[in-house]
């Protein structure tokens, strides 16, 4: 392996990715549904159950997450890649994304919140946190509702064979996972 | 979908898996090095670049990672499944890992970091902040030193043909991204 010593910025951090992409579903205070897709996410609690993202204050949704009380995150098949980057292309400053995608929109049910349709599961996340690292704020939510596609979680995590994850390995590439699943617990 | 209004803590809070492994290596105060593989991080910000890993106060790399200066963070291939299971699977205060398992140990260049060889990739991260959410503590790192497998990250992130990420689906479950990457630049 090659050593680079990292004084500033490094030329590229993406050595983690793949990640799994996630859509972040946030209403603005006129009444919109805004949604942004993220690799930057992750567990941060079980109990209380907290879920993070991480959003530049660049983004139009860091300022609608900013003023909101709770948003929600979504996991989605592989087969929306197209869609969802076309969601990512554009910002909400600029377009109504539900309205030039055509985008299907579920209510939420325990929140505020609107979750982006086609996902295998969803998170109702009411917001507890807002925490600033460095260029990016960190969005913590506590969850209080739970969507999930019946089918694909018939074991624990989400079925690869029935629903492939989409990931995200930067640059407008995407991937994603081999249905088959090593188990190694009787070993 | 079926919705579950939550009101404690989840029966599963898995949905946002697969995601990749990555192991955590800390030096102990007496030297010795301790390696754990851990499934929530992610970046926190380019610049300054700077990568969390939330690990529950019950292990004792969070104890390590509470008295540490700096704590290494490496990327691991498929092909260390079983390896990093055996890793997961014991407690550093029982067992010397390195020692029972023949680990293969990286001595950071730009900080004092132990980290498992068999990595295309590694941070070495100078700890920044340790932020308390829920039951577990993120470990902020700023990066300061980067290894790279020079061939598998030819492109941008990693190659999936030449070096399939470690996905892991909870409970001893593991998986792999498909070879194939989706590329949507052009489009």
């Amino acid at each position: 392996m090659r050593f680079v010593e990292v004084s500033t910025k490094p030329r590229r951090f993406v050595h983690f990715y793949p990640a799994t992409v996630v859509v972040i579903g946030v209403y603005a205070p006129d009444g919109r549904a805004n949604f942004m897709p993220a690799v930057w996410h992750g567990g941060l609690s079980f109990d209380p159950p907290l879920f993070g993202v991480g959003v530049s204050p660049k983004r139009f949704t860091h300022e609608l997450l900013t003023k909101a009380a709770a948003f929600s995150v979504s996991m989605h098949p592989y087969q929306q890649a197209r869609l969802i980057q076309k969601i990512g292309s554009v910002s909400g400053r600029q377009v109504d994304k539900v309205a030039t995608f055509g985008l299907e929109l579920i209510r939420g049910r325990a929140l505020k919140v609107p979750i982006l349709g086609g996902a295998y599961a969803a998170y109702e996340l009411e917001k507890t946190d807002q925490i600033t690292t460095g260029d990016h704020d960190l969005f913590v939510g506590r969850l209080r509702g739970l969507w999930e596609d019946e089918e694909v979680f018939a074991g624990d995590a989400v079925d690869p064979k029935l629903a492939p994850s989409l990931l995200y390995y930067g640059r407008y590439r995407y991937g994603r996972p081999q249905p088959e699943i090593l188990d190694l617990e009787e070993e």
